[in-house]
């Protein structure tokens, strides 16, 4: 738990605190003394904890131990998927059911980790924009913790969702515009009601919540990786926590495969991190540090004007995430890929994993039909091990409407 | 893995097969040669493996590994309530979040062991009549297997749990009527059309999959007992479960502790359960077998008249538990309670529990309803370890309806 900040461009370093950015603009990471925490986090230790994403603390930056907001997040299954493998000639494909979570997403995690820091600094009230999950899960934390919450979300955000915000206390802003118009309401009640803002790249707990994504697949593969992570990609600090924490295993050297390849999954209408590869794959030098904690990204990126805009509003519906860049950086230093999906393929591939009993959002289901894709391409092949990341309930989006 | 069936009643003994009933009429429960299977499942081996219900596979009837369907049943957290002990006064209060294994609700467990000994079977077609967790759990792992699945639910079934059963693709007939109606239908079909009947105490495998909730509750408070159960009953399977589970753990003398009380929680307008416990308690001698595997029910039970039923359409609403008697001896020889909440105090419990993070369903919420009531007759005190069992998300029942 020992650690700070670093800056993910130009490495520059600050003491550990609730900040985002760098002032170079770079994305701060949290740096631990990964020698240091191992001492007590040994493989073997492990095996003596709860299955949660606590079990990774010493990677975890909150410091008070007392002071976890806890809802049972993480250790979510990873289960296999035969059929589809047989279906796709693949050799292995599973899907992590992060669906399983606390608020049934993924969000669970970043938010215990967010909330926790927030509560180890007595604040008492958090905000965060969202296209939906985000906000319920912050709801549901901050419940936990006796701190209020405010989220601001597009006015066609699925009903459910808006319903459990409500269900756990939060205060609801509507907003007629994108995420980051509603990133605008949250940045007011910042300046004006004194919020702590734990929106995306606002604060470092969030990916950090996120990497242990990345250590349970590792865990769950026997400390191996997958050959091929395919992720759908909104705001993509799921990608950034997860190349974090494969980094961090093969520092250690806890694991010793080369980093998965990281696809990218966005639907037709709001495509930004696929635009941004495909400007940058056969032009972009990527400068990766000596000691690969850091990438230098020259990657081409713009973010999708709000007229371009046309895609569901799901979590991938995000056209100005906060460090686009460093996602296009980080799908090109693993010779990944970032494709785009439409709506009816969405709806398809939802229908084929209820065939399979998997309870599938449109943002899981979204992997699946990148995987049909990549398949169809030949950019996975029967040495391939792939995991899809079903990021959250299908009845949070109301089964009916899909 | 080796086991046959045993009569709770009678003792008499069957080869494991999927049968529900001795010819005595008593329940038939799955009996294991313990010592044997504790060879390979050791406290120390289950350290070694996933942290799903599977872990404990020794002690589950299916016998071809291969056969096995799984969706990621299980290894749901137990999480502490702080708040609710300081409010309280208690010593500890834990939920079992329940809501978090895959179709969201506790139902998966017994539906991954049913399913999966058909599915060792080779059977096509599985049906259930169900209040609707049940049936949304049927239609996912039937799914999972390539099975067909029909359920029949009554008509006033959350619709969000309709919409789930469609989803995977499960027939659905709506019953004008309450659950053992629809069990007519099922059993119409099973003649007809031989399908295979997973209903409440049809056949061997849902209890032995709910047991599974016992032992894992033992293993996360370290091979303790908690004190106090507090469960949501309807056709109280989770109960016999339960039950079953510490029984096996006591004989194996991996716990010391005695048996947990056991209180069993039914919304007002439907308590069979609670008033066979009130007619039973001061006169029924319960005969326990020495070797503790059996119960020789006295107890007096008698199933609510459907014209008697006003309360509301969640899984505790079962008039005609399959095996009530048994469930009130369990409840009697456990020194445990049976107590009746109303729908007020369930969507005041369920508040309580949204503004403290927990997704709670009404079934889930009545536990905490029941423990208030617990505490303020005195019957838990401050040397308690009290678990609840929050069954099912909120969700799933359409959180704006609560």
């Amino acid at each position: 738990m020992k650690c700070r900040l670093l800056c993910v461009r130009c490495a520059k370093t600050y003491p550990f605190q609730l900040m985002g950015k760098c002032e170079c603009g770079g994305v701060l990471l949290v740096d631990y003394d990964l020698e240091r925490a191992v001492r007590t986090m040994s493989k073997s230790e492990l095996k003596e904890r709860p299955f949660t994403m606590w079990r990774y603390r010493e990677l975890l930056p909150v410091h008070k131990e007392e002071r976890i907001v806890s809802l049972g997040e993480g250790g979510t299954p990873l289960i296999r998927m035969h059929r589809l493998e047989e279906q796709l000639s693949l050799k292995q494909v599973w899907v992590k059911r992060e669906e399983q979570n606390p608020t049934g997403s993924f969000k669970a995690r970043g938010m215990s980790v967010a909330v926790s820091l927030l509560h180890e600094r007595g604040a008492g009230h958090a905000a965060v924009p969202s296209n939906g999950n985000a906000a319920s899960a912050l709801a549901a934390y901050a419940a936990r913790a006796g701190m209020k919450a405010t989220v601001a979300l597009p006015r066609d955000c699925p009903a459910p969702i808006i319903d459990e915000c409500r269900y756990y206390g939060a205060a609801i802003e509507l907003i007629d515009g994108l995420i980051h118009q509603a990133g605008e309401r949250i940045e007011l009640g910042v300046r004006e009601n004194g919020w702590y803002h734990v929106g995306t790249m606002k604060e470092p707990g969030r990916v950090e919540g996120k990497k242990t994504m990345g250590y349970e697949v590792a865990e769950q593969l026997g400390w191996k990786l997958p050959d091929v992570i395919v992720y759908p990609t909104g705001g993509g600090s799921g990608v950034i926590g997860m190349w974090k924490a494969f980094r961090e295993l093969q520092a250690l050297g806890w694991v010793n495969d080369p980093m998965p390849r990281f696809v990218c999954v966005q639907e037709e209408g709001c495509v930004p991190v696929v635009e941004g590869f495909a400007a940058s794959r056969d032009t972009a030098a990527i400068g990766v540090a000596a000691d690969k904690r850091r990438l230098t990204p020259r990657a081409v990126f713009r973010p999708t004007p709000n007229e371009r805009v046309t895609s569901q509003p799901t979590g991938m519906r995000v056209p100005a995430p906060p460090d686009g860049g460093l996602i296009v950086s980080i799908v090109l230093e693993s010779q990944g890929s970032a494709m785009a999906v439409s709506a009816t393929e969405i709806a398809e591939a939802q229908r084929r994993l209820a065939g399979m009993g998997v309870s599938a959002s449109p943002e899981g289901a979204a992997t699946l039909a990148g995987l049909l894709k990549l398949a169809a391409q030949g950019c996975v092949t029967d040495r391939d091990r792939v995991v899809l990341f079903n990021t959250a309930h299908a009845q949070k989006y109301g089964v009916t409407a899909m």
